[in-house]
């Protein structure tokens, strides 16, 4: 498969920019976990690695995704001759629909990869519009002066590729998310011998996955998570249910192997679920015969014996199947006592206190619950540090640069790089926008480039910053007070209000007291002013902030946000 | 020590309702972590055993404390007899300041106990008003028709203590929070010869702590934190700052010893850790001699192999003291190559990311920082299963209450408390609210009360209501717009407004143009009124959300809070 470079991409403005070699540069990844998106520089071409989303942190007011800042990548457009994408997890892929509506470029990646990304550009009618190029492991594209070879890697992902990117410059290996497992449910190992091939020939760099790099040892197999269902399986009375990612193929299929084994039929539940294992059957990466699957709206005529769900939901999401569940609130199922929920997948940073919530009801609902800390229903899908190593042993590359972590898992990782004996000099510590510049045996950050993150919040992409976020913090701690004040333009004479109105504040049932006083509050800090000064919206406004301010904090220690209104009449 | 019931106290409202023997009432604890209090009604009389706050959960926006509501006592305040505190932990001492304000009741427990409790009275200018009785291990108390002995037990927090209490109806253990730690650094073992003596005799009931069910085994000594000490400070070639709850004496006590083993100074940074050090070297628990303890304006004249420092801020609290040297805002703390923190303690649950985020501001100053999730520098202060089994048998409670947990704890301690023997009809999963009755030789739940949480937000105790947290949760996803528009009220013409003004929402810089659409939008929307109509604020009001509402979902998918004033001129 080959892509020439089009002819009038050499007139791209500021061409000139590119005196090094090979430059790399991380848009999003190196220095928090989700956003991941790479872009490699080298004789006029670019070449993308990954398009990733993060979910929004929990300061993000009322934000529905975060995507990388892609203006660097804007004024260079024309030179862009791909996206290359490691895995169909959302935090690698996630942003493609965002951003190929700017930047319309051909997308490669391995099938199941492809599936997952053509169902979210249905979904943004983009699926026509977009050049999909499937690539087989070990099969090689070429992108401008760039030469991509697919390499298989395990992860909790099926179909998981690592990059070796072949540049005028050298060899970079580029492992996407990985773990070493000895036994995938597939049978498809992570590709140490084509990496050792490259490693034989010299690599200029590997680029590796930091995100268990505080786990000691190795990552468990995939394959004991269906030793532990199948220990749990028979000892389940009633219904079983099992909650896990949508995209977690391998899990569904173990699953899928031990109800059928124990003679239950499989249900579907959640929309993702239902999607997802039709793209999987379909390209052949998930076995489920169809007598062994129902339709959830025939769960009546099944005894609770012959039942397992396979559900979203696992992270406690207030509208998911699971949450309706748990809250007694789902039109086709009811859980009762004997009944079993198993949690399979991990805690995702910052939803412990929601999936705690969920266990919670789920017990008051009567049912029993297995989740990854009482038991061994999840198992990670990242390289541990023993795996690190080996990737590092086995890539022995000229410089290392950690990536896919927050600052200290990037730091840990150069730590552990260190230990198997990569020099100091060789590992470049890089979070985003850092560009990374090859030369002749010499590699160094030598500028930093706008980057950053945008808010997606409705279907407003960035127009929601960093005011908009302050705003609705202040708000959402202590509310906000309105206050409307009708004033005489010529004699100063206050002709309406003080009207209050608050929401979020206290000003509710009998608070009327309060009000009143409130009020009174704003008629002295005007009688202060005099007419001149009353006839100045911005002197009553400020007069009439700092006043209740003042109120408020002594009286019951709160701070509202205070919005005075001038009607000037 | 007695205390006889008070004559007028037979006089008490309601009185009539105590015609069980003895009622266990749970007001806070049972169900949620934190917010432990616990009511026993005997005879006329009234004990309360802790009372706790719980610190806000995410969605309660702007809430600084939470405290159980004692609706229940109020009504019957002439019946308490007092409060026994297990221990000096917030989540069991922290209401008393807000609900000593209604129930002056005298308070019993152990002398560290008691400095933390007069601490914090003092700051609520109720040290003066409040007898605070100390008791030592295995001293007994007479509250009314209550003998209630303290019994030793380890924990996270020095001078813990189980209450063995001796009803007319028989003996009650409560455990409060507690481990077996066979090595606790001031050797003070969990007393189970006296636990053992009751039960010889006979135990009625047992409430057990059920805050570590879900985790195998035993939990390792507070020594082993010690020991991991012992291994990080000799390879520390410039400062160490130890951050701890300031309430873990134990902890401040191993850090003090192995630092001053290697020459450091002892530095104290916040204000709760200079006060509890205080406190427990004034009461003896806690040795450090003059010479070993430095004023932070002294660091200057220490070289960095010379400094510890204990902080407070392990949690990531925003104001901190651990935060400001993080983000390199400390006034006398510049973090420097080579310089050491180490997070001694848990991650509170819902804490995750902000500690996550806290690691990376060190790592980014360029400090080594270990934590719990990479070496043994905390253990926790709660029992795990073998222990909870080995309070089980050594008490052989006749009925098994688990106490101290949320749902699913309680039900897991069951389950646990079942394996050892305990039959099903005598464990009793009670929540808040329950009145458990213990009649001749069975028990049950009988009623259940009014309780539940009370918020505490700035002075305001309470008056921060559902209505308000809703509003705060809808402002802060969204944000807020305010339509302001002047209407004469007998022709029903539009004479002011409509006047637009957002917080939180999108109008921000460059969105004049959709301010304006937004503006003709609400004009349309009066258009559609007759004058009538228009004369009707509540109508216009309706028409103007409606419409806008529309409008905003429509074009940018948001649902931002919309409060039309409409002034009535």
């Amino acid at each position: 498969m080959s892509r020439g470079r089009k002819d009038d991409t050499m007139n791209d403005n500021d061409f000139n920019e590119n005196t090094d070699p090979l430059r790399i540069i991380p848009l999003g990844g190196l220095g928090e976990i989700g956003l991941n998106m790479m872009a490699y520089e080298c004789g006029g071409d670019i070449l993308i690695v990954d398009c990733g989303l993060m979910f929004p942190e929990p300061d993000m007011l009322g934000i529905d995704y975060v995507i990388p800042d892609i203006g660097w990548l804007r004024e260079r457009a024309g030179r862009v001759r791909g996206i290359c994408l490691t895995h169909g997890h959302e935090d690698h892929i996630g942003a493609l629909p965002f951003v190929l509506q700017e930047l319309n470029v051909p997308l490669f990646g391995t099938a199941l990869t492809l599936g997952f990304v053509n169902e979210k550009l249905r979904e943004y009618k983009l699926d026509d519009l977009v050049e999909l190029v499937t690539v087989r492991p070990r099969q090689s594209v070429d992108l401008g002066c760039f030469r991509v070879e697919f390499l298989r890697v395990a992860h909790s992902v099926v179909d998981g590729c690592a990059l070796a990117i072949t540049t005028p410059e050298g060899v970079v290996i580029h492992t996407g998310d990985f773990k070493i497992d000895q036994t995938p449910v597939d049978g498809q190992l992570t590709d140490l011998a084509s990496l050792s091939r490259y490693a034989e020939a010299g690599v200029l760099a590997l680029l590796s996955d930091s995100t268990n790099v505080e786990r000691e040892g190795f990552t468990l197999s995939e394959k004991y998570v269906g030793e532990a269902f199948a220990e749990i399986f028979p000892k389940c009375p009633g219904r079983i249910i099992v909650a896990a990612f949508s995209s977690s193929i391998h899990r569904v299929q173990q699953v899928v192997d031990v109800a059928v084994a124990h003679g239950r039929k499989i249900l579907l539940n959640g929309r993702s679920m239902i999607a997802n294992v039709r793209i999987a059957r379909q390209l052949g990466y998930l076995t489920i015969s169809d007598s062994d699957l129902m339709d959830l709206k025939e769960l009546g005529h099944l005894s609770p014996e012959q039942v397992c769900i396979i559900s979203t939901g696992s992270q406690g999401e207030p509208m998911s199947a699971l949450t309706r569940i748990a809250m007694d609130d789902h039109k086709q199922i009811k859980l009762e006592k004997g009944d079993t929920v198993i949690l399979s997948s991990r805690v995702i940073p910052g939803n412990e206190r929601t999936i705690s919530e969920l266990i919670n009801h789920l017990y008051r609902r009567g049912a029993e619950v297995f989740h990854e800390k009482v038991s061994e229903v999840h198992v990670s899908g990242h390289a541990s540090q023993e795996e690190l190593k080996l990737m590092l042993n086995t890539v022995r590359p000229r410089f290392f640069i950690p990536i896919h972590g927050e600052y200290r898992h990037l730091v840990k990782h150069i730590q552990l790089a260190r230990k198997v004996g990569i020099p100091e000099e060789r590992c470049i510590l890089a979070t985003n926008g850092d560009v990374v510049a090859f030369y002749a045996d010499t590699a160094a950050i030598v500028e930093k480039i706008d980057s950053g993150r945008v808010f997606v919040d409705g279907k407003g992409v960035g127009d929601v910053g960093n005011v908009v976020l302050k705003d609705r913090k202040h708000l959402s701690e202590d509310g906000m007070v309105v206050v409307i004040i009708g004033i005489n333009q010529s004699s100063g004479a206050l002709i309406y209000g003080p009207d209050i109105v608050s929401r979020g504040f206290v000003f509710e049932d009998e608070s009327q007291d309060y009000l009143e006083t409130s009020r009174a509050v704003v008629l002295e800090a005007l009688d202060e002013l005099n007419d001149e000064m009353r006839c100045d919206s911005e002197e009553v406004k400020q007069a009439v902030r700092q006043a209740l301010r003042r109120f408020f904090k002594k009286s019951i220690e709160r701070r509202p946000v205070i919005l005075p209104v001038i009607m000037e009449m």
